[in-house]
Formats: C-alpha cells, structure tokens, sequence
C-alpha cells in the first residue's frame, strides 16, 4: 500500500489537484483524512509524480494495509490518548481493577486502593463475554452505574468493555474508555459503531490475530473518525497449556514499529495465576509498553470471575514501585497519580455509609 | 456437570419432585428443556438420590459444560437439520457456492451449475467480514434479494453468512441456513440472537477455538431455543504457513464423539489454492463428517472473493463421484440432489433473459 | 534457488562446459548429481545463459532451497520406494504393527495378524524416543532379532526405529526401512548417517516442522547419496488439546505438489484413541498420501507403549476393506498383500512352539 | 509421582529399611541419588508409611515426572551453577557472542568487547545445526580451539553448541559451558552423553516443547549424574510470523515456580532483528529471569549467520546498564564483570599480532 502525507496547511486546489493526479496511477485511492491518502500501486512512478509538490510530506511504501494506524516518518512516534489525568502513549499509564464489578462495597474498596496505590485508571466489567451461556455475565447498566460512581468518588477514570453493538450508547455516556475485548477484535460492526463514538477505544489483540490483523481492525476504528485508539496485547493461543494464554511480548516491540498507537499489555489473563502476574507485568514495562491493565482484587478467592489472576489490592503499591524501575530500563519514566483530583474525599466513609 | 435426562413424558409433579430433590445436592441447577435439567455436584450422590425415579432416564456425568449439544446415552447419536430436501447429518450433504454474491448473473450461473452437479444447497455471502475496512463487504440486502432468486430458480436451499446482530431478521426472512462465521464464533450477542430464531443455523469453529468452546458457543444458540444447528470445522491457525489454515479432520473426530449436532468441513478457506480443495474435501467425507460447504465459482480468476481457493463449477460433478467413493469409506451414503424441485425450469434462459 | 536439470545422458565435457557458465552467473553451485546442478542467482540470466545446451532439460526456479526433494518438470511425480513386495509411492501401502517389540510371542502374533489383513509391512519399535529417561526404552538389539525374526517367518518387511548415530549399522542390518522420528527431525547428525546407507528410511515430519523444513530435512538424507526416503506426516502440536496431535492433512496435499518423495500418514499418534484411527487413515488415503503406518496391536490394554491409540489387529481387516473405497475416491489403488511370500508357513504354529 | 527426600545424613541402614517399606507401597520406585526417592502411588498412603521415619524431610506429589528438575520443600529454590566467575542462578549472569565463530581476528574482537562491556561470559558455535545441508556449518574442531584462545585471552568463560554425540568429549575439553540447542532438546542420545560429562551444560527448551517436557529432558542430564543443568527459553513456534518466534515469557514465570535449575532467556533467536534483541533482553531480566544469552557482533552485516538479530557490540555497555535497572525491578543484582581476571593483558594487541 502506498500512503500519500500531505501538509496539514495543503490548500484545498492544491489536494484537488494531487488527487487528480494520482487516481488513475494506482488503484483504491482513498482519502483517510484531509492529509492522508492511499491506494495500492507503483511506489517509484507515484512518488516521481508527486516530486514537485510541495504540499506533500511523504510518500511511504508500507508493507500492509493500515495506512491510518501505521507509524509514518514526519508524524510523531506515538499520538498519545488522554485518559484522566494521564496520557495513555506519554508517560507510562496503570489500569487496575476487578474483572467484573460486583456490587457497590467491591467497587468501590477496590477503586480506592487503585487511587491510593498511584494507579491512574480504574476497569471493571459490567458486561462480561463468557465462554459458557451459563455463566455469570455482569450486573449490565447498573454495573456502569456504579462505575461511573466510583470515578465520581477517586477521580479516577473507568474503562469497562462492551460486547452488545447496541450498548455502544449507554456505555459511551457512563465510562472514559471503551474496551473491545479479544473475542470481539473480528466483530468488525462492534468496531464500526465504537469507531462512530468519540470516546477513546482499548481494543484488545484476539488470541489468534496476528500483529497485522491487529493493526487493520485498529484501521475500523480509525476508519470511522475515532483517533483515540489504544491497542492491548493479552496473550495468544499457543500449545503450552502451563499458564493460561502465552503473553506475546515481542508483539509489542514489533507493534511499536509499526503503529503510532500506544500499546499496552494485560498481563492478568496470560498469567492464569496472581504470582505471575507482577513478573509479566514487570516484563511489559521493560519491553517498551506505554502501560498496563491489570485484575486486582480485595479478595480474590471470592471474586465472581478470574479470582485466580486476580492481583491482591494489597500488592499494587509493590507493583507500582517496581515498575518504576522498568520503566527507567525502558528509558521512560512512570508518574504516581497523587489524590489531588479526588473530588469530595472521604471515600471509604462514603463507601461503607 | 451432572445432566439429567427426564421422560418426555415426564408429569409435572414428578418433574417438580425431581427438582426439589436434586436442587440443593448440587449448585447451578438450570432447567434447559423440560426433559434436560443441569447442575454441577457429585454424581454418585446425585444419581443415588435419583436411583428410584421412573421418570428420570440418565444422569450422565459430562467431562465438560455443554448440556444441549453433548451427545448424551439413550438419544440420537445425530439430530439432523432440514435443509432443503436434504436432513444434514443423516445423507451427506454438499453446500456449495460463491465467496460472496457479486451480481445476478454471477449468482444464477453457478447456482444452475451447482443444482446440475447434484449438490444439495447454495452458499453465497451478502455480507462479507474482511480484515480490513478498506475491501469489499458485499452487496448487503440487495444480495439477499438474489439468493432468494436463485432459490427460486433453482429449488435449491440457501445458506448465508450474518455479522451483524441487526440484520439477523431480514437475513432470516430470506434464507434456509443462518451462518455464523468463525471470526464471530465468539460473538456471544450474535449468537444470543440467532438462538433466538428458529431459522437453522451452520456455525463454524473460530480460528483458535477449542473443540470444546466450540461446543460451548453453540450453547448459546441451544440455550435461546433453537435446535436447528450445524457445526463447521474450517481450519484453526497454526504454524504451518504453505497453506491458509490447518483443517483439523481430529477435530471432526472429536466432536462426531462428544456432539449429536451434524458436523460439517469447509475444505476451503483451509486450502487457500484450489488444487488441494478436492483432496480435502474427500478427506472430510472418509473421516465421517457429515457433509462439506465448499467455495465454488465459474470465474474464479474474476471472482471478488477468495478466487485462488474457488473450485471451479465445472469441477463440481468429479468432486460429487469422488465423494460417494470416500462416503463409502465412511459407511454413508451420499444422495444426488436431482432436478426435479427446480420450480419454473428454463434456468439459464431466465438468467440471461 | 535455481536448479538445472541435465539429460541423464549428458556427456562429460558439455556438463563441464555448462558448470564453467553458470558457475559465476550465481552463487553457492553444488553439483548434487551428474544431472542435478544448484545455485542461487538469477533465473532469466541463468535461463538465458544456458538456452542452447542441448543437454539442459530444465532451468527451474524453486521457491525453495531443497533441489533434490523438489519435484521438478520432466521428472516422474513420485519417485517409489521399494518395501518388500510393496513400492511406496505406486500402490497404497499399509504399515501396521505395535508401538514397541515387547516379546516373541507379542511380535509374532502381531505379524500374524499384520500379513493376514493384507497389510505390507510390519512395524515396532526396538529403540523408543521417551520423554521421560525413566520410562520403558525398548529392547534394543534382541528387539531387532525379533523383527529380522518375523520378517523370516511372514515374509512382511520390517520398519523400525533409529535414535543413536552409533545404532544406524545394527538397525540397517535388520531391518528393511528405517525409520527417523518426528523428534529426531533436525537431528542433523542422525539424518546424515542415515544417508550414507542404501537402506530406505521414512523420516517423520517433526512435531512443529514446517512443511519446508521437512522438505530441507530429507535433503541431509539424500545429499548423503541415499535416494530411498519416504516423508511421514504424523501430527503437529498446536492449541488443541482434545487429542495427542493435530493431524495435518493440507501438509500432505501441499507436499505432494512440492515433492517426489512419496509421502505417508501416521494417523496413530495425533488420535491419541484407537476409535479416531481408522476416520483419520481413511482421511489420509482420501487426501491422495501414498500410505499409512499404523500402531496396532493384539492386546492393545497391556501394550508397554502408547496402547490407547493402538489399533485393535481384529480391526485390521475392516481398515483394509475401508481403504479400498478411500483410495478409489483419490484415483489410486491399493493391492492387498498375499500370503504367496509366506517362507515357512506354519507362522501360528512356530509362534506357539 | 511421589518424590520422598531423604536427609543427606541419613544411615545406610535407615535408607535400606525406608526402601523397604515403600518399594511395594507404589510402583517404578527408583534411587535416584541417596538422599532422593521417586516412585508412583498413593501420596497418602506412602506419606503415612513414613511418618515415623526421622530421616525422611519430604514426601512431596509433583504434578508432573521429574522428580531431580522439580524444586522441592527443604531445598533451595535455585542451584547456581558455577560459570567462570559468575554463578547463574545467583547474580544475573549476560553471556554474549557470535552466532558462529567465523576467524580469528572475528571471535578476539568480540570477545574483547564482550569483556570490556561487563558480561560474564563468551558464546559462538563451533558446530551449528543449520535447516539445510547447503549452509554454513561451523568451523568444527579448529573453532573450538579459537574459543579455548578467546578464553585464555580475556579469562571469560566460553560457551558452545554440541550437536553430534561423538563430539562431546572434545567439545567439553575445550568449552566453560556445553549448549545443547532447541532442535536437539529431544535428542535423547546427546541428552543421555552429555549427563555423562561433568561441565555445565545449557538445554534450550524446544521450539514446541511444553514446560514439562522440558524439565523431563533436563532430567535425562541429571539422572546422568551431571547436576549442572541451565534452561534457556528462546521462543516457540506460534502463528504470529512478524517476528522469528514467540519469546515465551510466561514458561520463565512458569520454570521458576517447578524448578530450581536456573533459567536464563535467549532474546536473539526470537527478535529476528537486532533492534528488538535489548527490549525482550529487558523483559527477561524484568519476568525474572537469571541471565541471557544474546548472540553479539562487531559486523553483523558481515556475520557468516544470523547477522540480522546480532546487536552489534557497541549496543552491549547499553544493554548492560539498562539490564541493572530491570534487574532491579525484579529484586536482583547485577555484577559488572570486572578487568581483574583477564590473565596476561593486552588483548587487543594480541589479536592483531
């Protein structure tokens, strides 16, 4: 695929007139943005064409076909994604919660022990894609009411999935960040319609997508006008059955290459097991990661779902301290979010009043 | 999980009596159908208590969750699924047709071509899943509207891929054979859905789905009542990377053990290149699957779709003899589809009328 | 890599004069045969080079680099392997016997049974590949006198296993084909002295060896100057667990396009269950492989090695008749092995002696 | 498999009457040294029968079959084994070098830089196991004898690949530290000889081998007698193709919970490219890993094989520095190897004389 960068200040006659030029050069010309284009075709005959024109910045030869999530010379490395106070892509970012909210008292004792750990993001699930119909599913929109709760009560932003097209709505209005889950990273309508929102996306690699697919589902999103995109790497399907999925940390420094969007890594459902999940969460940050996601419980043995993974709340400011050392062998450095955004104190009397 | 298998015949007091006991010797009881009831516990225990019941058939001891689709003692090893004139899982059955419905006289061509080689229903997709944003989707309603007409024509059922959710109904509307692809197997909102209709429905194994997930994922379909379900193994992802996909014939194995829904294989997607289509296919007949749903085209080098690992049509009629000797092999029979449900005849006239 | 093929009858002094062209047009020329020459370079100036030697039948571009497995144009498509009566490669040829020698009388009604279902060698293993060091290793020599044995008494080739470099010698005295295991693929030492024998070896695709690596494997055996190799899919190790192996039957189409070599199925070990053998060998026979080497045995509940997959010997005779339709749907057929070899006679009686 | 530990002082007369009563309480009861019994049985049953013995520490069931891999209650969690002056397993041991060694002038100079960067110890093959017969195979003996030099020059350690079983003894004369390589860890014959020898050896864990088959090959070493055993984890075959292979991070996190052979990560084999080679070294100090092994040139656009992954060695006093902090993160130290060692000085001069 042959991308075209044009300068953001390109003259609408000017952008007419490469268009005309290009279009019958290649085929599939498409225009991603006012600044970028791209269509398939001779790399050498289309940049000769384009020699003299001032308004364009690049013409790049890409070896795949995500032209809008691809990492472009003359474009920054990493386009950061706000996230609460934090930006998700700048200094390195720190999700923390349950799999799935519970109930009010859960919620929010967690919540707090995110905040007071120097996390910057709260995850929970209201709504819970299981491998069995008759499992637990999460409590749904009152579950997205309670994290919207929370976030009131810490300051802290949420991030929950969605799994139901037609939930995209609800969702949007109560959470910071919309997660796609792996199972859904080839429910293109579910890209479509998040890519419709303007609310910042988490999209989870499937457990079978190669770093290219990964990428090109990105290009839904994107496609759709929504340029907050993180990805996350959780762990593909391999034959070692010894832990749960096989975290596929070398994904990320090959996805670092190739896109400007941050990626973050979820370590909790690779490891299958709370005492693997600060090495690998260790292992992220050293591998170049902008952050992680992270299952962190207050009890996990009684957690509704993924107890086992669950990292012990007590055990975050641990984490959070090591990572800081990571995070200096990746040469990136790592800020506690401190309480001052905490809105209206007093949390854990307003949790247990 | 311990299933219980009731009398169809079963009163409802004897139901209720069978409830009341067994419901606190174990957790999770469900009642999927009045004569199928689930829960998780011991089984001794609970068959002991249950020993003197007239009423109570089986208490099987599943090494996995899937109540409604296990192949369960005293029931049919298949439930076969109307489809047409044909019932898959008792004849082998043959579904063949385009990638993706293009235009009219695409369509009616190769469906003339399918019903002279004696195959037994049409694939064609109206809505195609592409990995990326930027290729080509399908034609949408208007496609449907075609295989509807081809129906017509040729008498032959119609099987049709949906992706999303909001489109179930008119799929529904027009087709024999709801398919659920493989990137959607786990798309547990699609699959809520389809259970919901009673239209039949051919639901493939996803990419990286365990035979067990797969039989998972068909509980959702089980689960919201509708009882008309193929499963389709198409290739899983692997290392090996001459070919598109790893067809997994173990896998059909496997679950002709552990299901009474049919199984049938797509030979090719896994393929990727004609040539191996045939060889696979056959394959598929001697393991014992119960039918094939093969990509067939009469112009695959113009074909929109997948062209490489289209057989040609005119291929189709070798492929129908070389199936009855590997059904053979298998101890089954195969059925040739023969003219006479084609309604209003002159097919290929009208076609290019 | 680009191989040139010269008629067999090429005279000494044009073979040199065409090696002084080439030998500078690329690199890397080897000269593996008096017809068979390869280098790296370009292929049009390399063509273009050789375009009036009357002795160049060929100047092929592989798109690999295994110049003496690859099948090339004006070449027969498979190249047969003698095995007793049988040759590998033309008729469909049925290998059975049990996992291990374990004693006289074990080996000798196995063979029995093997000549009697009209199957056309025997296999067993004297030396056994065990992942554990203390689990059973096999006999070892006394192993391959019972082999040599049964070969005298059944007229039935023997196959057997080789493990140590220091063996090949004893083994190849004993046995009429030797077999290297799937963990022994990239045993590069053991696969070059099996190719300084003249004995046949059917080497086995490793358990995560693509299909050209399997390819670039058997070019150790026949750079060695050993031209009798026949290849062995029998399963790869990928996500799925609800069997041993994932039986990889595209591999087999793929290598029959890419390769002379005749390529075999073992159907044993990737069913791990002795009720999924007999659906995978028909699979095997229908997916056009030139043969199957099967784990059977007359007490499959007291074998010392790999019983639950092994074949019941009373099963054999069904396998057989099944084979028959198999092959006929691949266009092949298979010849059933009299008992006019029998030297001796009286097998049952000697045995009991 | 029960594992009972006897204590090292135990009598011989307390060890025969402990065997007494156990060797008919299970089955397959071996010795494997004096102070540690396995067999296979009843864990309650064989616990009871020796509680009264005082000369028994444990009576430990081990999920799995390797009873003198597997890290056991009472002992220490890891056994360093002595590499030059570093002791893997304790302080976090860098080994570096060539893929191969190429000359002279070559392996001196980055032996040079190996040492003047703080690493532990040297590694480069002499005998390398190449997927083709056509490639580059090492220098053989006189390779051996360069390493021996580098040593001699520098005072680092060597480390080499064996790859044929009658190479060992003098692989070992000459080496610090025996590799044996991923295609070779099911190479039982080379396993079996190498636990004859008493110098350190490295296993690398197979391309597709699982954890547990991997401690269980390790155990082939040590039921040898050689009790200085290193794992290597350096990536397995997955789906993913954007990089060679898939750096498993989790089986680190997974050995050194079932383990207490030290585990060190080769980071080279899996990056493919040189600029991901110092992000999975960080990520493997980070997961907790006890070393590396990271292939090093000082021209990799001239390396003989594998010059796209070599780091060149200028990067190594980075890496180094960077590994301090990700060692820190994972509550370990990190000696700089210090100039003290280096016998007779001048090296440079030396290598250019």
């Amino acid at each position: 695929m042959i991308v075209i960068m044009l300068s953001e200040a390109c003259a609408p006659v000017d952008r007419r007139r490469i268009i005309d030029t290009v279009q019958f050069a290649g085929t599939g010309l498409r225009v991603h943005t006012p600044a970028l284009l791209s269509l398939s075709g001779d790399h050498k005959k289309i940049a000769a064409l384009l020699a003299d024109e001032p308004c364009v910045l690049d013409v790049a030869k890409l070896p795949a076909a995500y032209p809008r999530s691809a990492r472009l010379k003359g474009r920054p490395r990493t386009t950061p994604v706000p996230l609460g106070n934090a930006d998700v892509g700048e200094d390195f970012t720190v999700i923390a919660g349950p799999c799935s909210v519970e109930n009010r008292s859960q919620l929010l004792t967690i919540a707090g022990a995110v905040k007071a750990a120097g996390a910057h993001a709260l995850r929970a699930g209201a709504f819970k894609p299981r491998t069995s119909p008759y499992s637990f599913h999460g409590l749904g929109v009152p579950g997205l009411r309670l994290l919207a709760e929370a976030r009131e009560l810490t300051g802290l932003p949420v991030v929950t999935e969605v799994v139901d097209v037609r939930d995209i709505e609800v969702v949007a209005e109560h959470v910071d960040m919309i997660q796609i889950g792996a199972r859904n990273m080839q429910n293109y309508t579910l890209l479509r319609e998040a890519g419709r929102t303007r609310v910042p996306v988490l999209m989870k690699r499937g457990l079978s997508a190669s770093v290219d697919e990964t990428l090109l589902a990105s290009e839904y999103l994107l496609d759709g006008g929504n340029e907050q995109v993180v990805l996350c790497e959780r762990g593909i399907r391999t034959f070692e059955s010894s832990y749960r999925f096989t975290l596929d940390l070398g994904a990320v420094a090959v996805l670092k290459e190739r896109t400007h969007l941050p990626v973050i890594v979820d370590p909790s459902h690779a490891a299958g097991a709370s005492g693997r999940v600060v090495p690998l969460a260790l292992a992220a940050a050293a591998v170049g990661a902008d952050g992680i996601i992270v299952e962190s419980h207050h009890d996990p043995a009684a957690a509704l779902c993924d107890g086992a993974q669950a990292l012990p709340v007590g055990d975050l400011p641990d984490l959070m301290s090591r990572l800081v050392h990571a995070c200096t062998a990746a040469g990136r450095s790592l800020r506690f979010e401190t309480g001052d955004q905490v809105r209206g104190g007093g949390l854990l009397d307003r949790v247990h009043s």
